[in-house]
């Protein structure tokens, strides 16, 4: 059998992963591959720190030159994250004439384009089917399986911790404070949740999506963005009224040659099977003009789910199969307009409103929708009269622009404490 | 730009979505392929039929020489379906080193080793992802993304035309009869719909998937196959009550190098996604050692979906990927033992018999059931006392030869009418 090299930098959570798979399933992983797969050199921070990991003596190191100018490791597993030094190192492994593989969003939606250009120019390959929806095969998907479509949008569950924190809010009646605070004992969360809680996570992989399915540059600064950490318990209660479940989703749609890309949190109406994907899952909903709708579930993080993908993109190169990184930037399909502007954003809209209910309120603030040419679908409203009670207005079909002017005259109206929130409804 | 010929055998409904496809998205499939595609041919058995395509004259031909005789068609794609002339016509095109793209999932399933074999001799590429589930890109996930997994099991809802009408009796409350012949009407369901009702589709295209997650050869007479025919709208009714939803899977799961195949109709709790997957939609449930649980959902039938793969399919053989064909029979990961024997499968299961109410009748059933070890969970009575009734019991896990032994006993009791129908309801 034939043997190959390889390197990982880092051992963190899906490097452990990729490490226990690429020992548990060396049978399969011999068969598909037709090689011997040898982990020689593996790039941490400490060496001495303990590890669970029956890691053989010499193979930790904390020199990354002893992996990029080792001619005799082929490919490198960057699973360190973050930005530097992981950039440099991967750049120093391709311009080594190393196969790269990754799974480092930020990088991927950041800089993607000279990683690309860089496995262009040496020749080798750059796989990142880690970088989104931990296992689940979308970019090989995108990339492979639906090159005869042309997108016409996805729309995805892209972060596991907020899914988990909105499941915890809706199915067991937590406070967002509270489902955060178990996400992180649970290990879901980081003590910083700042980038999945306000939705940077959901955007780099987003931009990655939409880069291969739309086949254009990606800024990711286009990409409009809101996280969940404004949501109350009684939005999530009211949207159940309704009959809808909210989430945090990616939308990127494209018409006319105008793509639109967001991420914000939605209700979506329970009867979608995106409604009921729970927990730290993930889901991708992609429609195709020739596939129609097509949906992908399945475990968004954890060290097994993701050290899937990393495995499934090392044996991929070791079947030479086609490069992945050719198809992205610089390849443009459609180099299309993108729009950042949420004012020509149509949709349906939940918007709860602190009001002092007194005689003739409600009638004030509906009047000022109809000025604006904002129907109402449907109203509710909680507590006692007399006092300041939560008020909650659905929409029919609007652009957004209008209803920001509608509500800027309803804010002025006497008796109106504030807008606590405006959420989209999703009915794709 | 770099052109290519291909030819297509056959030009009804999935050929049709693959013309429009090819001329709808040509842009698409230039960038993404390389290439321009140009249907040289097409196989035809009757030129002067009418056609709602815009097909150029001098294209269609009867005879299939003109097509694996030319040297400069280098892709045929089948797409006439059935055994013969199929298979003599896909053999010939292979022999005269022609790359092939097939949906024929009859011929995948009962011959594929001998396809594979001779695409390997000839050194050809064998393309098949239409062959189950339409457009869902399941071939491709198993055999480029899932590489790094043992894969646990599979559980799919494989046939569009069957979920039609079990959508349509669950939630129209239609009978079988009457969905069948809707089913036919819209064109869901052929004329003579033995092979989607009865199984056999589901069973196809259980083997082929079965053969690549598992690395293994499978004889299609091993897999045990139940239809829906039998399906009666109380069935449909006592599910719903017990909080499940009918559907025809097809199930493949692996233990201690065991491997058993069956394809029946099973009670999925309404919880579990499949549950929610309707009309002529397909799904199917991957289990993996690594990546956990994955699911894929998307439009299982239908001229444009299933052209979506097909295209897909063209595309992959122009970016000159790995060949997929290596994957299957020939190297064999796994050549494990099969199970047609149903005995030893434990499940849940639900029971109706029609009952003589009279008198500590219940009392002798559920004594039969309690001397061969079969614990019941649940009994549901519907009707008058004193006339014949449906009587329902759901049991708790039982080995399936324990069940079938206390059901020889139960026929004999008096006033048992028959026993009406077995269901399994499966938990995963």
């Amino acid at each position: 059998m034939k043997k190959v090299k390889i390197a990982l930098l880092g051992v963190g959570n899906v490097g452990s992963g990729v490490w226990k798979i690429l020992s548990t399933n060396q049978r399969e992983i011999r068969k598909r591959s037709g090689y011997d797969i040898e982990v020689s050199k593996i790039l941490v921070r400490d060496i001495s720190k303990k590890r669970p990991l029956d890691i053989p003596e010499g193979i930790l190191t904390t020199d990354i030159n002893e992996i990029v100018n080792d001619p005799t490791i082929e490919i490198v597993v960057e699973l360190m994250g973050g930005n530097e030094p992981a950039m440099e190192y991967m750049l120093s492994a391709m311009r080594n004439k190393k196969h790269v593989v990754t799974a480092n969003k930020l990088l991927l939606a950041t800089q993607g384009g000279e990683l690309m250009q860089v496995a262009e120019e040496e020749g080798i390959m750059l796989y990142y089917e880690a970088s989104v929806g931990g296992g689940i095969p979308v970019i090989h998907g995108i990339n492979e399986s639906l090159t005869a479509n042309r997108i016409e949008s996805i729309v995805g569950i892209l972060n596991g911790t907020t899914n988990y924190i909105l499941t915890k809010m809706s199915l067991d009646g937590m406070s967002f404070e509270d489902a955060l605070k178990e996400a992180q004992e649970k290990g879901y969360a980081e003590a910083d949740p700042t980038s999945d809680v306000e939705g940077f996570d959901a955007v780099y992989k987003l931009a990655i999506l939409s880069s291969l399915a739309f086949g254009t540059k990606i800024d990711v600064d286009s990409i409009y963005r809101e996280g969940i950490s404004n949501l109350k318990s009684e939005d999530i209660e009211f949207a159940k009224e309704f009959g809808y479940t909210i989430k945090l989703i990616g939308i990127a749609t494209e018409k006319d040659d105008v793509l639109q890309m967001r991420v914000h949190p939605a209700m979506i109406p329970n009867k979608h099977p995106l409604a009921n994907v729970n927990d730290s899952y993930n889901a991708i909903f992609i429609r195709g003009n020739a596939i129609g709708d097509l949906m992908f579930i399945g475990r968004g993080a954890g060290e097994l789910p993701t050290g899937s993908a990393v495995v499934g993109d090392i044996i991929s190169i070791l079947r030479n199969n086609v490069d992945l990184s050719s198809t992205i930037e610089t390849k443009e399909i459609n180099p299309c307009k993108t729009t950042s502007s949420m004012d020509e954003t149509i949709c349906e809209y939940y918007i709860r409103l602190w009001v002092n209910d007194r005689p003739g309120c409600l009638g004030e603030i509906t009047t000022e929708f109809g000025k604006h040419n904002v129907s109402i679908a449907s109203v509710r409203q909680k507590g006692e009269r007399g006092s300041y009670v939560p008020l909650v207005f659905i929409t029919h079909a609007t652009p957004e622009g209008d209803l920001h002017k509608a509500l800027e005259e309803i804010k002025k109206l006497e008796g109106i404490s504030k807008i606590d929130n405006i959420i989209r409804l999703e009915n794709f």
